[in-house]
């Protein structure tokens, strides 16, 4: 047993065992699921497998982005990051839409122009192919500490169809400053699992530190809203109906 | 698609659903994990596929409970809680620990029969008939706000064997207490889960209600911090020993 | 590594395994296709999620049998046969049922009363309590080497509903006989299975002693047909469409 | 529904879906597994994963080929199959070895320098690159109908490591010139799907054709032969020890 296999990240894991992640997380909520698909996990054959996977599942879109499998997190320094074929990724996201059989399923095309250091046109070029392709929006990714180049992007882009972002580096810039530019949406990426991290951090600190939980209950919710967000209300009202009571177990 | 498919526990997700999660568990860490197994997933069959899955994934050690399957959580109130057949179980424990092929493995047996309202003769009946089949530990359980039926069955128990507990509703007894008993571990069970649902419920209210990310950093951990958590170093070195500088991708 | 872990029937794969082969065979074809779901897993609760992920990935509908879990094989000599509780199991039909959201998706319920020595009115009760709880269907096991316990049972049966049968050990009977005795649909269970079996031992054990593949090819398909088998051309065609010339991999 | 979800081979299949397939067959027999891994299923990092997670399920080795992922199949005609770089894949197997902690373990390198038209001299400059690396055979592939280009490698190799052939398409050579020839082990590579689906495909029509099993039971194996091979009889005795006569389920 030793720590080097625990998953970097979506390519270490096969697509499959994302899948399953996914499928927990659409049985257990009503909220649309946007799923951050990496390229599409192979060529067109493997993204469109894909669209009908997530589609059976109930997740609602996919995001691919226009890199070469396997790729490296954007964001870790000193890596090439090339670019997929533009022709063969804009094929890629025909496929994917060819594919899907609920209307409202969402394929989203990342650009990794500007991640790439290929600049502002190359980013608008590939952002017209893929909305052409049939994208239903582009996600236009910087790691820039400012927003230089999405605000660069967005002049030229001039509103030819849906830009979305992710400021994980540039998110002291205030929300309204990406409204006026006419970015449709915004995904504040993984903060809620950054959050998560530092609460249990320092949970186990204490306890480790306490051995008690006397001074933890405070800093946790109740195991009565573990239920609640388990809606174990249900189960019980399903119990009354379909489990006879001398036979409940 | 509806909420009422979210997984409220073990008895919802198949053995092997569990068995995934645990996989990645083992690969991420080397700290030794016990896995709530339940009543063991079915008869000393399933029990016996359970230990050779969990040792394949590095998995310690396995408790199961002597309920009956499928089971309602222990904590939840008005539901009857019949208990397993005492000699069926202890045989169960007994096809697991014939099964383990690493001598470390441990399973612990977990006696319900304070949650059950048999009380403490019971228990220890039960304790001593797991403890004679084979287990490693006995995991005393008790839904009482104080822990009066764990030191009643202390006493009775008179250090025939290791004893765990779960204080999660009787968690403000100072933990000398235990020790002076002779307990010889302790579960805090669920703790860093709820722990980052309170850090999750409340990063997303924040970033919801101030649509910024301004205010949240300084409650999460960065993202550097996620990458040390995933070894993210071990990577790097490894691709300058098998990644050709020309070939990176 | 032993061979005792070999799976011997769904008892000991869990029931996400037996889904995630059911989903294989749903991607491959549109033939419909009924599973065999044991006990339904466990109780209405784990019967009802399995309805819900059986539409998921396709499959056309589920045979639930009136015993308890965990079973044995209904064929196996010597080995007590319990039967579930008459209105848990109904109720657990209901559960099935009322979570379909396909209208087309069928429940069968499975009869063990004759299976388990119960004898034709118990029979007759059962499919007349699982008929009324929603039921599309009733199989009617036997494991006689002759139909008569059928042959009585479809007498007092009185075509009330349909009834399904599952002749492996009576096979000899003719089918006009079940069809005059106004049964609905017949289930030759395992039969490809078993001359599989029978040509893949016959392949081995031609290519051991022979040390050659000279004479196994009169008794294999081609390649060719185990491409058409995988609909091959359809990604041929699809490669033509999406997958542009210079980048083809 | 759609049969183009039906999985063509392994590059649409995710590796860990293959791994789950592995792994029922590693439980059911002890006869050792060599699986073909395609490519690694992606670069070094995925296939020394691969490595870790096989060596868990008890396959005794891994045989990768020197093509680029996403792949199509070498017998398919008029793709084009561009060869990976061989110091990049040279490095894929001696991860691979580094990673492996069975000694047994074999890593198997498949050259496809013959199937993408490379010719003899860069099959042997690819086969000692990777034997220097650390692989603990080299699969040398070929579709001609005869064993020509096999015939001028194995003059070529002059022994100097163990070589593995898959004769699918020059199946007529009698083995006798194989092993003069120095070759150390034939892959008889699908053999037994095939006789199976010739089987399966006979069993349908006869069913279909004369709606009785009366004539199938000569061509098939019996019930009990089904349980053979499942190793019921390990599971009858293991129920006299560990499963109590009044509890047996």
């Amino acid at each position: 047993m030793s720590a080097s296999l625990g998953l970097r990240d979506s390519n270490e894991a096969s697509w499959t065992q994302v899948l399953d992640i996914l499928e927990f997380m659409a049985d257990a909520t009503t909220i649309p699921i946007l799923v951050d698909a990496d390229t599409g996990f192979g060529n067109f054959n493997n993204a469109r497998r894909l669209v009908r996977k997530l589609e059976q599942v109930g997740i609602a879109g996919a995001c691919i982005e226009d890199k070469l499998f396997p790729k490296t997190n954007s964001l870790l320094d000193h890596r090439e990051q090339p670019l997929a074929d533009i022709n063969e990724f804009a094929l890629k996201i025909r496929a994917m839409k060819d594919t899907q059989q609920d209307p409202n399923f969402c394929v989203v095309a990342r650009v990794e122009a500007f991640i790439s250091g290929w600049g502002c046109d190359e980013a608008v070029r590939r952002a017209e192919a893929y909305l052409s392709a049939g994208a239903d929006a582009i996600l236009m990714h910087s790691k820039q500490k400012d927003p230089k180049e999405i605000e660069q992007f967005m002049k030229a882009w001039n509103n030819q169809g849906p830009v979305i972002i992710v400021p994980t580096n540039y998110y002291q810039t205030p929300t309204e400053i990406f409204q006026k530019w006419g970015i449709s949406g915004i995904i504040w990426a993984n903060h809620n699992l950054r959050a998560s991290i530092k609460a249990m951090q320092a949970t186990s600190k204490l306890i480790f530190s306490e051995q008690t939980l006397a001074n933890v209950e405070s800093n946790i919710v109740s195991v009565k809203e573990v239920f609640r967000l388990q809606n174990d209300q249900e189960l019980v009202n399903a119990e009354k109906k379909y489990l006879p009571a001398k036979s409940k177990v």
